[in-house]
């Protein structure tokens, strides 16, 4: 027995869980683990960098993965869609800004399209402009994302969008009881990303990883510091949520400073990703991170999350006397 | 059938719904109708205003109804405490900072605690320091609040305080999907406060329910203009969600702006406040507004919360095929 959804239907997969395309961390191997447990895995594509995608795109191999753009930057680097369209993804999923330019592009090739937003208001415009699947992400989620929460935002867009258009409840969710407590919501599947982010095939640095699976969701905050330390020019509406960090904490109270910096921060901060330097470096991680403290494959969270869940919805009614 | 959990059976309630101690708005009319439909009606301790409580709990009459305290605000008006004990509530209900020093003589009355957090480690504090329910907040709730998220706190928060403590979420739950959402995270109840600002017997003024009724989530945000407006000491590691408004958008850039024009905001805003001119004051309520279309009363949407829930706990194992 499994959980049976739109979602699962739409997109012909066994469990109701998406991986999210978190830049950087999301490559191929991560995706096509999640995928052949029977999620749909999702390779972050980042902001930009062609080679790194081809290269993740052969690492996937035969396994049926989707393709994550963030919309903003895919526009600055439209080749990219053209790229991913080519290895004929299992899904496009587009996060950060309107769709109405991409999405044709996309529907003419027959691949399903995924659209991430982060207001009721998104998930309307979303709709109307072509995509399949809306994911409501909550400002809990780890990377960038917005101000609402998952758990109000995710039955609002199921009545907003209405019965045609399959809902995946994104931010918070890294157990089975995010997973049960989504599908009551209205939801039709789960994206997680915090789950995936310690697991053995993400990319994520190993240092950052352990850190990761020692923290609390007491210990995030959404700032704009590691997007300009970086130099990415990210639109003002997102920011983006990680581990508070002594470089985040010192840099938050005053991002002009850190741009004014950026001759000196920024390389300091690029060695220290590369170095998994904590300290400086952001651990990418959002509120549902308490949930996950183990050091697992990708393929065995998936299992585990969709037999928690499996578990929860059997015994529900037991909950009534 | 009813939902029966560990809160249900420690408050002698038929339905784990419990109302929020909404500050001037859940009175003892509106406490005593969500006890008489089953739930645990809180009273609204508020600011230190002794003659109101008291007109609240006679109001009240023989329903079990809770009291809730700002805890910080209590301390300044001890006197309140022995005025709620000597009703004999049903349950007491403390907000917003430490309860060691509270706890003990609400323990030695015999009265169910109830302690409201919005972190983990405020969590493991209030148990610690005597908590029987830990209510665990998400920054989506409506009034004051802090950041974390409903949805990946509460089973953090299950998983910290251990089997023996009921937890309740509240922030963003306003229908049954948030219900059997909340019991599939871990939670033995609900705290609703939005759902009951605009029923009928709410204290808000009409053109506040009004309001509230035709507003989106996505309309909501977090400050500490009203408080500042009303000369309010909030300690800062809390503010208050609401409904956004031109007041409100005017002077959340500016705060200290503001406290330099209290002499002529103060007045305007407790006047706004009292002819319910919502383009000033402020409606009070989380980003679960979009779920409350309804004008109806308190008691029949306590019923509905349960019922809607029920059936889809019910219906739960039927997503497995």
């Amino acid at each position: 027995m499994t959980i049976k959804t739109a979602l699962t239907d739409l997109l012909g997969i066994t469990h109701p869980i998406l991986l999210a395309p978190m830049a950087g961390v999301a490559g191929g191997a991560l995706a096509s683990a999640v995928s052949h447990a029977g999620g749909l895995g999702v390779i972050g594509g980042g902001y930009g960098e062609r080679d790194w995608l081809a290269r993740q795109l052969l690492e996937a191999g035969n396994a049926p993965v989707g393709v994550g753009f963030i919309t903003w930057s895919l526009r600055k680097n439209p080749d990219l869609l053209d790229l991913a369209l080519a290895h004929r993804p299992g899904a496009m999923f587009l996060s950060f800004g309107d769709i109405d330019d991409l999405a044709p592009r996309i529907k003419q090739a027959g691949i399903p399209l995924i659209a991430q937003v982060q207001t009721l208001a998104q998930a309307r415009k979303a709709v109307s402009d072509g995509a399949d699947v809306i994911v409501a992400q909550g400002a809990e989620a780890g990377g960038h994302g917005s101000t609402r929460a998952t758990l109000p935002l995710v039955p609002a867009v199921v009545d907003a969008v209405g019965a045609g258009v399959p809902v995946v409840a994104a931010g918070g969710i890294a157990d089975g009881r995010g997973l049960a407590a989504a599908l009551m919501l209205g939801a039709s599947g789960v994206l997680c990303g915090s789950l995936f982010y310690p697991s053995r095939e993400s990319l994520a640095h190993p240092r950052a990883k352990q850190a990761a699976l020692a923290a609390s969701g007491d210990d995030t905050l959404r700032s704009s510091v590691i997007d300009v330390a970086r130099g990415i020019d990210w639109p003002g509406q997102w920011n983006i949520r990680t581990l508070r960090n002594p470089f985040i904490a010192r840099w938050n109270a005053d991002l002009d400073a850190l741009r004014h910096s950026a001759a000196v921060e920024k390389p300091r901060y690029l060695q220290a990703a590369a170095e998994g330097d904590v300290e400086t470096a952001a651990v990418i991680v959002g509120e549902g991170i308490d949930l996950v403290r183990r050091d697992e494959a990708a393929g065995a969270a998936v299992q585990r999350l969709a037999d928690e869940a499996e578990a929860l919805l059997r015994a529900a009614p037991r909950l009534l006397d």
